[in-house]
């Protein structure tokens, strides 16, 4: 293999695709997706639809995601599942034996919250590396509710559920972006000034935006997020945390 | 007016746009763009190539954008401007009495470290929005660099270089992106752990990138910028600052 082309999708709307992303895929020798798992297909699928939309001649290898083994600390299970990623994917491109640039199809942007990159590194010998940017559920959540990113000069902290959980708001952030959290991690929160503005399935058909002053609207959050998860068999979710405005 | 759509573009390469983006393109009824300034020039003459390029028939309107006045106080200074900006943009929209969305082209994403949804928001009647999320120069950075944006699990804090002058490193945070920062403020930090990703032009042909450990690598991007500076007449960059690696 040359080289290794991690094409950033956007996150939804197969309409988030730049002109860049969609002449590398139709440039692309080989393309590998993840084969259909049994929930979230609706994900899967949109892969598919974008390919198909773009016209790429590329044939498709699709490959089988690992199973996380979640009785090891979570820093060994997130490296030990990189590895597998990484001989899977060793053993489908010496299977294929492509003839150019092979293209792996990521979720929003390559660099945000993806493992991508870092199960690339694992691969040996080291391909080229091409990174092809691309809409993050960041932008997909900002652009829905129509609301700047950040204050006038004001710093941005991008988080996660987890941390949220763990440190509590990040000290003198005037804005906090929080991604990865399964369990509404602003609930927990006691902070009467902020504003929250929520959004899930971003860029989809089934998009849906809630917002106002945090406790206020927590509950009615907790209520359609809990509604929505229950009717698609599965939710992805992401919200902005803002003083005062 | 019906609505304002505020376009996101990406960054200069002109293959950044989405096909949403091109799709809005094509079907607003009026495009707004600031005129040609004397400096930046490659900046305006790259809106015309994406509007050309995306087969726009929409007529194109021009407008002056007000100067600043430097001697107010920042926050005084900036809400003149934007107060200035929307009564232009109200003469224009007045004598060219569009008959359907208004585009504003709008650099990177209309979100990030961006006056347009601020603008806006002082035009009445209230117009419609509708906000097209665009690739940004932080993700024009880590995909020039091929790396991720943040640590597994990590927060980033998404910053100014006034911010960075005036309180130092947010505390805390594992990754640190600055942008507005005229001044290579990174020079004046002390911090021997840090490496630096730092990026120019990005996306552009004559795009400039640098990387190593911050002591390293300060001398040797201060030269580079300088030099790339006088020979264009003009700068953009930003930078990744993170521990360790
Ligand atoms: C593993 S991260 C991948 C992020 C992706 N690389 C990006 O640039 O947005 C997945 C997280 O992104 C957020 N996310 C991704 N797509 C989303 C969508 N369409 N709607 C809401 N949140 C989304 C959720 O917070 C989810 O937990
Ligand atoms: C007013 S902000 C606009 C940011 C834009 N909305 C975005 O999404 O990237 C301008 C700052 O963005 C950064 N920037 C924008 N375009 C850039 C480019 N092509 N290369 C390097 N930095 C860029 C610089 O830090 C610059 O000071």
């Amino acid at each position: 293999m040359t080289e290794l082309w991690l094409i950033g999708i956007g996150t939804g709307n197969p309409e988030h695709v730049t002109l860049e992303a969609r002449r590398a895929l139709r440039d692309a020798a080989l393309v590998m997706v993840p084969r259909k798992g049994p929930d979230k297909s609706d994900l899967a699928d949109l892969r598919h639809l974008i390919l198909a939309a773009c016209d790429s001649p590329a044939p498709v290898v699709e490959f089988d995601m690992p199973v996380r083994d979640d009785s090891l600390p979570y820093a060994t299970r997130v490296a030990r599942w990189h590895d597998e990623i990484a001989q899977i994917w060793a053993a489908a491109l010496e299977k294929a034996q492509p003839q150019g640039p092979v293209a792996l199809l990521v979720w929003g942007d390559p660099g945000l919250y993806d493992s991508t990159l870092r199960i690339a590194a694992r691969l040996s010998p080291k391909p080229g590396l091409r990174v092809i940017p691309g809409i993050t559920a960041l932008q997909a959540l900002t652009s829905a509710h129509a609301i700047p990113f950040n204050t006038v000069n004001g710093a941005v902290t991008i988080t996660t559920g987890r941390r949220l959980r763990d440190h509590g708001l990040p000290p003198g952030a005037d804005t906090v972006v929080v991604m990865l959290d399964g369990e509404c991690s602003f609930r927990h929160l006691d902070a009467p000034d902020l504003r929250i503005w929520w959004g899930a399935y971003l860029g989809m058909k089934n998009q849906i935006l809630a917002s106002g002053p945090l406790s206020e609207a927590t509950p009615r959050i907790l209520e359609m997020r809990a509604r929505a998860r229950a009717e698609h068999g599965w939710i992805m979710d992401t919200y902005l945390l803002r003083r005062g405005d």
